[in-house]
């Protein structure tokens, strides 16, 4: 058993609550607004009536607010309370914002660990759900078994940048999956037919696509982007093209489609024509970061 | 043993031919330009002088060229042999096109079928291949156990431009899932790590994202686009605009997330941000088509 402390008790943050409850920790919350700790104290949590009493209460202190503006100013009320806590910080934001917290958090001689929670409030505590982890790592292996209640903690590295990086990375993966399927239905559905009849091919064809990630992974650490068989740029180019003529008249707009035309022609006018489609990544980097 | 011609030599034809030799078939070959057809004459295929010739050998004549121009060309050569065969016609083209051809086949006295392959040249006649066929069915039934040696026969209706429409819906899946897996990959890079050590993740999160697919479907085939639990389209915008931001820091294009950024928010400037994500399609049906 732990003493954890939870700050923010929105949809999120009762979820995280209540999973350390199921696991028999010893839970202090607090909440801005009264009146949503209810439930959590009818079930044994203690209340606190300050952040400061919160953060006094338990080593780990779990923060989950609505954005990283009220965590500092939430912080900052707290700032003498935190020497020798570990704060595990997993409101959304962005990598900067997340390194930045961790610097002065740490300058106040507490230990600093972001997450970037994979799960919507429902799934906190069932095998669906997973976290990602970075920043200060002694911390992190130290409460990992007691974070493992929310869900697989996942750790990406010391940068606390890494946790938000990991999580948009992988929203931005869900993005082009929905994406494709919305641009896909919206064909099949303008000529008449169903969304659930395409589904099951859909689907079938989404998934070996997904097995093509370690080849692309593979390409893309090299650099190395020769297309072995299978077809090049220049072939996907002409179809990109067909694609979006074929939108068009079904009445379909090709505005999810359009962007990955564009670098693809960009990159074959680039002279990369006979290369394999992962080569279109080093468009994307805007400063030559990230390249080798 | 059924006799079929196939008409047009590239990867893609002669892989095709070599597949029906391979289940015992007589074929008959035509390319354009000569010397293609060496390897497949001397595996026992008959050698076609002319189209006419070729589509004379044969009930079932199955077209492989570079575009529709070319196949339009070439049938007009052979009109007078047409009556009474089937025209499987496997060269890519947008639904307009094979709609137009069909007609114009379909005039001739011929039964024609159009199919969209979804498979690269090295895997027809293996498990991973499949070809999706429209247009005539008593046609298509009377030939599919030949045309299964290319790889599954999937049949999805007698629009002649439901085949390349559901090619091209999957193709724009593709194009989802790439978009999405590069855009992550260069974040990860970006910032120093590397995509072979991300990808077993982004794998696990992208299969269930595609697990999602039937419950788009439901949503999209019924207008019901309703949130249940989960987070609703006014805090993706939000979380939407936080990915942007974090790309730019990170020093990557946003570009391939941009255009699901703007449809969002369009969606909950249109008043729907209490909905789900699902209702997006909505704005891509330029002209109220494909609404129910």
């Amino acid at each position: 058993m732990t003493t954890i402390s939870i700050l923010g008790l929105g949809a999120m943050g009762t979820a995280l609550a209540n999973a350390l409850l199921d696991a028999g920790h010893a839970v202090t919350v607090w909440n801005r607004t009264p009146g949503k700790d209810e439930a959590l104290v009818s079930r044994g949590a203690r209340r606190a009536q300050t952040p400061a009493e919160a953060i006094a209460a338990s080593e780990l202190v779990v923060i989950c607010l609505v954005d990283y503006a009220g965590v500092e100013t939430m912080l900052a009320s707290a700032e003498k309370e935190l020497s020798g806590r570990v704060v595990a910080n997993l409101t959304t934001g962005t990598p900067k914002q997340a390194r930045a917290l961790a610097a002065w958090v740490e300058a106040q001689g507490a230990a600093y660990v972001d997450g970037g929670i994979m799960a919507v409030p429902p799934m906190i505590g069932t095998p669906a759900s997973f976290i990602f982890y970075s920043g200060n790592q002694p911390a992190f292996e130290r409460h990992k078994a007691a974070l493992e209640a929310f869900g697989d903690a996942v750790y990406v590295g010391p940068d606390a940048g890494a946790a938000p990086l990991n999580d948009i990375a992988l929203l931005g993966i869900l993005d082009g999956i929905l994406s494709g399927y919305l641009h896909a239905a919206a064909l099949i559905r303008a000529s008449g037919g169903t969304a659930e009849g395409f589904t099951p091919l859909a689907r079938r064809w989404a998934e070996s696509m997904i097995s093509l990630f370690p080849d692309l992974a593979k390409q893309i650490d090299s650099g190395d982007y020769r297309a072995e068989g299978g077809s090049n740029l220049a072939m996907q180019a002409a179809a990109m093209d067909q694609m979006v003529e074929a939108a068009r008249d079904e009445g379909v707009d090709p505005v999810l489609i359009e962007p990955m035309r564009a670098l693809i022609h960009q990159r074959v006018a680039d002279g990369f024509g006979t290369d394999d489609s992962a080569g279109v990544i080093e468009l994307l980097f805007l400063n030559g970061r990230g390249k080798r």
